[in-house]
Formats: structure tokens, C-alpha cells, sequence
């Protein structure tokens, strides 16, 4: 297939020179944006990706730190986990570790907006329709794309529709080294274990899958290897 | 203690003969309100206070449904499971069955509002504030009191403050036979396994815990059998 044509690899993960002792951070999960102390904005990520690419990373001999959003799963052993629950904490949390990083993979769906205003108490109901105002959170992505002598930077794109053409212009726009995007929605790409990633970079495009995500995870992780080699 | 005096039960649930072969209709878990394919409001709910009252309800002897939202426990024996996801989904479920019940008791953190026109596709991300309108969802405990016939209904309030006063308010105006109420907010009520529960009825009240939330529920479903038998 084209990653074991890329880089002479077959089959499971096995360490990865690239990436041999190289400092990983991964991004993981949902996250919760609070609207008043019990409710919240969510998404439908359960962080199997994220978790799986943090699993086949450190297979593969990096040393891995997974900053992850609210998940019922269990960090792979040898996985350095950070817990998070909204995408300002996942942004300072990440920025504080991605100077220091080789690698970072951004497979988090970090919430886009967040409330503008959260209430400290409950909100109690009333009979008329209510506004909800919103602000864009920060984009961990950018910004660590932006770093001077920043790591390679890996993002994900879940899109609903044109999917390729949405995943490129987020790779240009955000100054990405790759993206790999899925299609997402009912029964697809959230909250189910198999998976299709199209990859993209400036100058190529993989297809991986459909395949479980644990195999996805590590035919990325394979082909990152093979692009951290190709640019040096 | 209060309970034990009330019935002249002590200890873990036996049969209770006001609950025996009764059908009992519990509601549990939180609702998700979809904004897009992927996005949600939602809250802290874990659904274990409903699912340890379902079991306790299970082992008094009565014939149990079960309706929940999104959670990852698991069904206790004997219980009729039905899983929902909006609180449209969970009234439609709860009133094609209400009817019939004996004891209607509603746990579940229902979403108070709905996202008033969910979008189609996921939506795309912008640098300005946005609004989401949000309209009020159906009620389902005042729809269920508000039966001809109907059950015993059982109400729960989850309250940041003014704990009783909301909760005998709430008793009023909605024509519930008895409310449970408990303090929720940072590390309590949602997502832990204590509780303490203020117990209300028209002219009686009760404290409970604090205590697990499986030791609260089987306390209970003794509160409720014991008013059962004396409201006839």
C-alpha cells in the first residue's frame, strides 16, 4: 500500500526511526465548553483517535504527552496524560509543552466557540425562546503552526461535505505540515471505531482505510515517519 | 432514622408491598441537544441516581422501564431499557408509556431548551460572535402529573440555590405527588457518587444522606412506598 511504499514498512508499528525518542504531543477528545455549572456545549468525539495515535506513537519509541478533553478511556501505558475540559485549558496546556515538541498532532475536536458569558448559577426555565451568545475560542492549531522552530504540526479536519477540498485550505490557511481529514456525522467518523482518513501535504495525498482506528492510527503514525524523514 | 420509623423497614431494600408487581417508570441519564451533526448542548448528568433508583425499584419488586439518555452504565437486571437521546425523543417515550404506570419518577436532567433549527451540516467556523436561539423543550414531569389517572409522580430539582424553596415551589406548580432535591453544582450532585436529597410531599418532608447514591435511591423507593400506602 502507499505508506509501506513510502517508507519500506509492513504491517504493525514497529519503532520508527523518526520518531525514536522524539517528543510527541497529542491532542485528544471533546471538549466542554460550560454554559452555567451543569450544563455545557459538547461534540460527539470520544477520543478513540486521538488515544489510538498517542498508543502507536509510543509504540513506534516517541515519547508522548496526551493532553485530552472529558473521555471514558485509558491513557496507553508509557502515555504522559494531561486532563482538560475546555479549549482555553487545552490551549494553555498545549502551548506550554509545544516549543519543547518534535511533533504535534492535533486530533482533539476542540469546541470552535465557547459561551461569552457562563452563568455561576443555575439558569431556571422560562416559557420564551433565549439567545446564547457565543465567541471563537482560540485555535491551538494555528497558533502552535505559527511558533518560530515549532514542531511538525499535524491537524485533523472533520468535515460533513466536500471534505478534500475543505482539508487543503485548512492545511494553506493555518500554515499546517499535514492534515488528514475525515468525514463526520451520523454513524461516521465520531463515536464508531472504523474510520477512512484522507492525508494531505503540500505536495502529496494518502488514502488510509476504511480500517479500525487502531490500524488507522498506526498507518498515520507510519506515514508521518515517512514525511518527518522526506523534510528533514 | 426518618425512614425506617415510616414503614417499619430496616436496612437494604426487601419487597416492598406498596411496589410489588407495580409498573414503575423511571427516566435517568441527560439529553443531548443537537446544534449540528456533531455538536450538542448538554450537561453533567452520569444517570447514576436514575439507574441505582431503577434497581432498587427492581428489587422492591416492581416492573421497571428504564428510559435514559447517553450514559455508559449499565442496565440493571430485570429492567426494561430504553434509550433516547433529545428530550422530544424522551417525552414521546415516556408518554406513550405513562398511562399505564403505577409510579412515574423522573431523574433524568432533561435539557430545558432545544437549539431551535439544528443545522444540516456541520458549521463552519468564523472570527465573529455568533447566536444560537434556543427554544424551551416540552415538560415532561408536568405533562405526566397533568395525566387523568395518571401515576404517583415523582419529581426531581436539581438546585445551585435556595434548595427547598425552589423545590416545594416546583412540587406546586407542577402537581407532583412528591420531589426530590439536591444540591448540584462544582463536585456535587452530577457525576459523583454521594448525595444528600431534601424530600418533599404536600405536607411532609426528608432528609437523606449523606450517603452513596445507590444507598439514597434505595431509601427512596422505601420514602415512596411508605407514601404510597398512605396516600392510597
Amino acid at each position: 500500500d502507499i505508506v509501506a511504499a513510502l517508507n519500506g514498512a509492513a504491517g504493525a508499528v514497529p519503532s520508527i526511526a523518526a520518531l525514536s525518542d522524539k517528543r510527541v504531543l497529542i491532542t485528544a477528545g471533546p471538549t466542554r465548553e460550560p454554559i452555567d455549572p451543569v450544563r455545557f456545549l459538547a461534540n460527539r468525539s470520544s477520543g478513540r483517535m486521538g488515544f489510538a495515535i498517542a498508543e502507536a506513537a509510543a509504540r513506534a519509541g516517541a515519547q508522548v504527552t496526551l493532553v485530552t478533553g472529558p473521555s471514558q478511556l485509558t491513557a496507553p501505558r508509557g502515555v504522559t496524560r494531561v486532563d482538560v475540559e475546555t479549549a482555553e485549558q487545552m490551549h494553555r496546556e498545549v502551548l506550554a509543552r509545544a516549543a519543547q515538541a518534535d511533533l504535534f498532532i492535533a486530533a482533539a475536536a476542540v469546541a470552535d466557540y465557547r459561551v461569552a458569558a457562563p452563568a455561576d448559577q443555575k439558569v431556571k426555565k422560562t416559557e420564551t425562546a433565549q439567545h446564547l451568545e457565543l465567541v471563537p475560542n482560540p485555535d491551538i492549531l494555528r497558533d502552535v503552526a505559527a511558533l518560530s522552530d515549532g514542531p511538525f504540526t499535524v491537524g485533523f479536519a472533520a468535515e460533513t461535505q466536500a471534505i478534500v477540498d475543505n482539508a487543503r485550505r485548512k492545511l494553506t490557511d493555518k500554515g499546517l505540515d499535514l492534515i488528514a481529514a475525515n468525514a463526520v456525522g451520523e454513524q461516521q467518523g465520531f463515536d464508531v471505531s472504523d474510520n477512512t482518513l484522507q492525508v494531505l501535504w503540500s505536495d502529496g495525498q494518502a488514502t488510509l482505510g476504511p480500517a479500525p482506528k487502531t490500524q488507522i492510527a498506526s498507518e498515520l503514525i507510519e506515514l508521518i515517519g515517512a514525511r518527518l524523514d522526506a523534510t528533514g
